[in-house]
């Protein structure tokens, strides 16, 4: 049992609260990583609001975390003690159905007690005054010291540095990836993107390395533009200074809609003008944002007959033990600006400011370095 | 002109009508064309019914049959008089962006005169004592004689029986391409069918034709079982014989879901259910069947983000210039066992019979000889 600074969720609804849990050891399979800094996401806000009907309490958020191996339980080979590693919340056994159709990231190994804030085994490692706190999404990177599963960590390059590269393991892997592995956009398509925040600049990146002619982002916040363009957006829509529905607009502008559209809210009616902003007989549409519990998404069946596509992408489709490190390495020869991202740097003890400067709009991505 | 014996809608809602109506000669670009047989498909008695939005009266219906040219207008050079044809309501010009695109066989050389039952020019070739009469789908099939655009026929093999291969203009090479040329269906993958009529029983001979290792058809009408499994179905599934929904069982059947599954109804609670009967990960859905007007396909945004892909198909994503001779082939072989359809066979003068049996659920095709 070792001591660890963690930012705890008590309740929904409430600020984290900096303490000092107990971590227990690695058991069979599992890792024990020193977490080096973690990013703050938009999914880490959504649970701990109570929204998220799978968010259980009291728990450990963070999922975009880098960290350091720090001790390995039973049969663990593939990392070692000082290994430099990116927890993932889409492991990758291998061995599953998923894993093996070699047509999917999703990976089904430690689903189920995963979505239970459990280890594989169903129990927990964290404690605080003697009672359990659970794990989040498998990862719990608000918390110094934090065990995962074997199968739930990429192992990376020992010279990136991990207060940037955490952020490749969600936002930033999420939005190039379902450009480029989901979607497979192609050079010279056209492009639109909904909500340029971390996920929507992501897929920025991923458009211009593609080789999209044309991408347009789509913001209510005109004030996200000149990141968006610095990445290389190339248009810009805002739905407030038009009176027709949006996707008339960009219909408009592209001569009968674009090649991809990506939805990177998780706004229902904005997937459907994603969809249906994209060319009749070939556009497809890729839903990446996470819709609140109960929404749905509406069209009329004609948007499909006639042509159009609708998908979606969870971790950008990235197999993340396999092309973890291939995104690392993108990063470190600049191809991914990931410091683009990193608006805010803070000690755990600020991370609640982390929180509020996200929920007002002011960051893009705060990186909490323990 | 000359004198045609039509089967004419006068008003929706109402019998069709048997007379005589005058046949303009083919302007340039035009193709007269005599009809041999046709068949009578569910998107006619939708027209007829009044519930099609863009239905206009009168009109010659009628978008499955095959013929023999019988005069070219001017600028014709792509078929002489004495070829065989089968008219195309989906056109294929090879010029506009649609078909240069190679993405989709949803060509606009025609679409917005054939939209509003008129000829490229903007005016009807069909008249009744002196009044004009409306062509249909760009191919008013239910008339001894039709005058069609050059674009919108497709030349087939001379020696291919025309009281059969009418059918490919429209529900087999529906079901058939959806299969093929839209979802791409590989061999050993399973498959669900929706809708056991004329497209679904279509879509189980394309996924024989494609390998599948499994096909389950779905229908609430057991009747339709037979049938099915001698064209190759090897699972059925009466969804009045389950408590649970039937996507539900579904993927209890197949340890997850299937690989693709396909809506040949129009109803859009089945394409929900055609769609979330997918497997987790890469399963992919596509809608064929018509709905009615205004209403909308919905599901949770989720059902996509964990890998699912919703898609539509028209004209089974057939070019019809190019790929219909190939589908006669096919049919001329056996690949495509066209009589199987064929439940019944009847003169011009019966036609109304025709949409009675098949509104009562008692034909798969009834095919007309003129």
């Amino acid at each position: 049992m070792i001591k660890s600074r963690a930012a705890v969720a008590f309740e929904a609804g409430k600020p984290l609260e900096i303490v000092e849990v107990d971590v227990a050891p690695p058991k069979a399979g599992e890792v024990l990583v020193r977490i080096v800094a973690t990013g703050v996401c938009h999914t880490d806000a959504f649970t701990l609001s109570g929204a998220d009907p799978e968010g259980v309490f009291p728990a450990i958020l963070g999922h975009e975390g880098g960290g350091i191996v720090e001790a390995v339980g039973e049969g663990v080979t593939s990392v070692q003690v000082g290994d430099h590693v990116i927890p993932l919340y889409t492991a990758e056994c291998g061995q599953c159905k998923s894993c093996k159709s070699g047509k999917t990231n999703l990976c089904t190994a430690v689903r189920a007690t995963q979505g239970k804030g459990l280890m594989p085994d169903g129990t927990t490692r964290f404690s605080y005054k003697g009672q359990p706190i659970y794990h989040y999404m498998g990862c719990s990177t608000f918390s110094e010291y934090t065990v995962v599963p074997e199968v739930s960590l990429a192992k990376i390059q020992k010279d990136a540095p991990l207060e940037e590269v955490c952020l490749l393991g969600c936002g930033v892997t999420t939005g190039i990836g379902a450009v480029l592995n989901t979607a497979k956009v192609e050079a010279g398509s056209t492009v639109a993107i909904f909500g340029l925040g971390g996920i929507g600049l992501a897929a920025i990146i991923g458009a211009r390395m593609a080789g999209a002619s044309r991408i347009i982002g789509v913001d209510i916040n005109p004030a996200k533009f000149d990141k968006a363009r610095e990445l290389g957006a190339t248009d810009f829509v805002n739905p407030k200074d038009h009176d027709q529905p949006i996707q008339q607009v960009i219909i408009d502008m592209t001569d009968g809609g674009v090649d991809y559209s990506f939805e990177c809210v998780g706004n229902v009616e904005l997937m459907r003008a994603a969809l249906e902003c994209c060319h009749r007989g070939w556009g497809e549409s890729t839903i990446i944002g996470v819709a609140g519990a109960g929404q749905e998404i509406s069209t009329r069946p004609f948007q499909l007959v006639t042509g159009r596509v609708w998908r979606g992408s969870a971790f950008g489709g990235v197999k993340g033990r396999s092309q973890l490190p291939g995104y690392v390495e993108k990063a470190q020869k600049g191809d991914i600006p990931l410091s683009t991202f990193i608006t805010h740097t803070m000690g755990l003890e600020d991370i609640n400011k982390a929180f509020e400067l996200m929920e007002e709009g002011k960051s893009i991505r705060s990186v909490i370095h323990f």
